[in-house]
């Protein structure tokens, strides 16, 4: 087959699989991207496997061990190219060589520097027949997170509100809760599995006083994502669930708090403006410690914030069939619109029913993929 | 069949037929209701029609036209008990005995003091078989408007506002020009030719001078609609497309408002309190004059005073995916909720999307149906 025949539709079978193999590492697989991998000959499978746990063996690494002497002549369908570094495991090229495949079929380029064409190369070199490009857009969406930070060195931001039908998040009080109904709030848990970090405000802290931990339903193993809470002052270290449970917590404070003796948790700061964080930093800072996915499960101020700065990837929006009426607080504060070409445009990505709420996803329409 | 045995599925059938051929009537009929009829022998239809505009014929008459001969020994599948006084038309009891129907299924009983069980019972004298109550949820929920005037001595109240997602319906500046997209605005058209009374306020018709007049796509015939601004001082009534086009306007004014010499349009005053309408008084007057169901397009300060006095029986909710931000007007005013307990809560009564928006349709807990 040549570079300029069309893929058939066995390869857009196989390929569809090998993405859905790799989106089962959702929870697990980072700070790697998601891998996934089916080998076969024709339509026949005789090996697949996917990237579980960085540390551990890649995804071609688990599809050769199930394919054995059989991977001889195969084609390989990958998500993302082969490794050809050594990192803490082989580099997969080799071991895709070693085996005695026949073709690779790869849905994407890895723009890891260290890899950038140089598993494609290498398996070129050994005469292997190499074709890329297969459904990129699903398994560039896949990794959406990972590619962020590899390719803007931020982490992909999604901020999590749950809101009434009047566009409110909290009462004048303060008090939200609740707003969405319970089913929505199991919903939650399963994007927080998927981030890397669950980003909130000392406000927060001090109103709801949240734990921010993942609470699945089933036993399906994550890896608990870091806790980071935005506290200039660290004045909320001393208390709180979020230094409570097994997930790490990070206090990103003011260059110069002084960070209390014995305090158990982790630390880092960030650059400060007129008494705000600058939030692009202290995304840079979360990408630099491997986090592909933020969620942001803050008040008005910290997400009205990100999306002046233009930090918004995703809005995942919980709207409650209810009225709170005038006085209470605004969903996002600090947008100042005065005319309409001003307003901020989303896309709605997917829209369902989550118990008796709506769950919109949106994303601002200059990034809408 | 006794009247305790169960309805059979070709009744159940033939009724939904006859549902569906009254809803052809939803933009012409009112302020009668809408009634559709079928005429059948076992499985074989051998007449049907429905009401089709005030004054007109009434559904069984057309059936039975198309039945003729046919019609003797039938069942009639009708969505209202058969009329047996002498309105604009004839009695269609009479007019059943006299084709020699042997059934007649009716969905429920007609709660207008004139008929309410007369109908039923001079078919009974004439010796044909009567049930009622197939489908009657259906059957009311199609004339829910009539039903309101009838048994409530008000219109159905359905308010209808485009909002942002933060829940804001116009910027500070008072312009709403606008939020949500253009199919939207198509689509209100539809629920506006289901209205008898498009109701505003003054405030709304010197903000945004609508015209609210039935404006559709197609050449489906409709009645236009009342428009009904309320006008304390009748400070509007010189101005404003409200008064232009083919539909009638009418002026709701505080007692003590001098009416202008030459004024074309129909005025009619209501009492006050504290400088605004006794909401309630308004929809009685409404009622008196024949309208079943009101379309509200107005601003925050009448949808939120509605909601306040219980007026509201659905909320008609465009959802644009945009943000205005905390300036921006809310969508109502003057819920004064300062405790959970105090908010308002709606069922989702259908939610699709309209272009690239989100329609909700939306009815308060308690009179959710």
């Amino acid at each position: 087959m040549s570079a300029n025949e069309p893929f058939t539709a066995t390869d857009h079978a196989l390929m569809a699989r090998a993405l859905r193999l790799a989106e089962r590492g959702a929870y697990t697989t980072r700070p790697n991207p998601m891998v996934g991998c089916v080998i076969a000959h024709g339509e026949e499978v005789v090996g697949e496997g996917w990237h579980v746990r960085a540390g551990e063996p890649h995804a071609e690494l688990h599809a050769l061990a199930q394919a054995g002497a059989r991977a001889k002549g195969a084609s390989v369908y990958v998500t993302l190219e082969p490794c050809a570094h050594t990192g803490r495991t082989g580099p997969c090229a080799d071991a895709l060589i070693a085996a005695g495949v026949a073709r690779v079929v790869a849905a994407m380029r890895d723009p890891f520097p260290q890899v950038d064409g140089a598993g494609f190369a290498r398996l070129r070199a050994a005469g292997i027949e190499v074709r890329d490009g297969l459904m990129e857009a699903q398994a560039r969406a896949l990794n959406r997170g990972w590619l962020s930070r590899i390719e803007r060195g931020r982490p992909w931001v999604r901020v999590k509100l749950a809101t009434s039908l009047d566009g409110r998040s909290a009462l004048a009080s303060g008090d939200s809760k609740w707003i969405s109904g319970e089913a929505s709030r199991r919903d939650v848990h399963r994007w927080r599995a998927r981030a890397g970090a669950i980003l909130t405000g000392a406000g927060t802290v001090m109103a709801d006083d949240p734990s921010l931990t993942v609470r699945l339903e089933d036993d399906t193993p994550f890896v608990p994502p870091l806790r980071v809470v935005l506290d200039p002052g660290l004045a909320t270290v001393a208390r709180g669930r979020v230094r409570e449970g097994d997930a790490p917590t990070l206090y990103i404070h003011a260059p110069d708090a002084k960070r209390p003796r014995n305090l158990q948790a982790q630390t880092a700061h960030a650059p400060m403006r007129d008494g705000r964080f600058e939030l692009r930093a202290v995304m840079k800072l979360l990408a630099e410690r491997g986090i592909n996915e933020v969620q942001v499960e803050a008040g008005a101020t910290l997400a009205g914030a990100l999306f002046v700065e233009g930090l918004v990837d995703e809005l995942l929006l919980y709207v409650a069939p209810v009225l709170l009426g005038e006085r209470a607080r605004p969903l996002f504060d600090g947008l100042r619109i005065d005319a309409m070409a001003q307003r901020l445009d989303l896309a709605v990505v997917d829209s369902r029913r989550i118990g008796e709420d709506m769950r919109l996803l949106l994303r601002p329409r200059a990034a809408a993929a």
